[in-house]
């Protein structure tokens, strides 16, 4: 079965985008560590981030980088953050969090709470900054 | 001043080394999360990770990703996580960190405690896997 990333890619599931180029999406988390917590995704469905093909490996960080950059005018904040875990969803993903300190990289907290109205509003701001 | 990072790259503070080549140095954190956590750092100094020059953002994960097989193969777990945060040194790195659940990746938590000796061998297992 297709995984819940690859039926967003596919427009199945609706998503908050910031960014897309042919290889890789960029949108929302619905469950924010911070306003402006972005997932970076491989169109390729492959579960492990380390088992992608080296082209990709060496394709995701320049497109982070490039959504990192609007992220950062976009949401105040010291710098943006990155984290790889994929525990829960079996696709690889990339989170981009807006950090000001340790705590805000903690997954361990409660995530914030945003309505979909809230969520777009971001997504909007990173589209265009 | 150089960073603690550039003065281990110099060699002028050692460190248990587990991989390196041209643009960037791999080496265990010795306040570790989890046996093997490896910290991969670009040569060239620069505090922010998205203020790496591209050609050095399109490396860093290639190169991290060939430390990443090895350590998986030298530290049992079900996969590498990554995790940049950079509030602490101001010269960009990325944490490889063997994970099995979130707690794995929890930064907020106490570092394990471990031996010279304990990092050299741990080292040389990741080199040599």
């Amino acid at each position: 079965m297709a995984s819940i990333f690859t039926r967003i890619i596919q427009g199945e599931i609706p998503c908050h985008k910031v960014g897309e180029n042919d290889d890789f999406l960029a949108f929302l988390d619905i469950s924010p560590l911070r306003e402006g917590h972005t997932l970076v995704v491989p169109k390729l469905e492959v579960d492990r981030f380390f088992d992608l093909p080296p082209a990709l490996m060496a394709g995701i960080m320049s497109f982070a980088q490039e959504v990192a950059e609007r992220l950062r005018r976009a949401v105040p904040c010291d710098r943006v953050g990155v984290a790889v875990i994929g525990l829960e969803v079996p696709h690889a993903h990339v989170h981009l969090i807006p950090i000001d300190r340790m705590a805000d990289m903690d997954f361990t907290r409660e995530k914030l709470k945003l309505t979909q109205e809230e969520l777009a509003a971001i997504a909007e701001r990173i589209r265009t900054a």
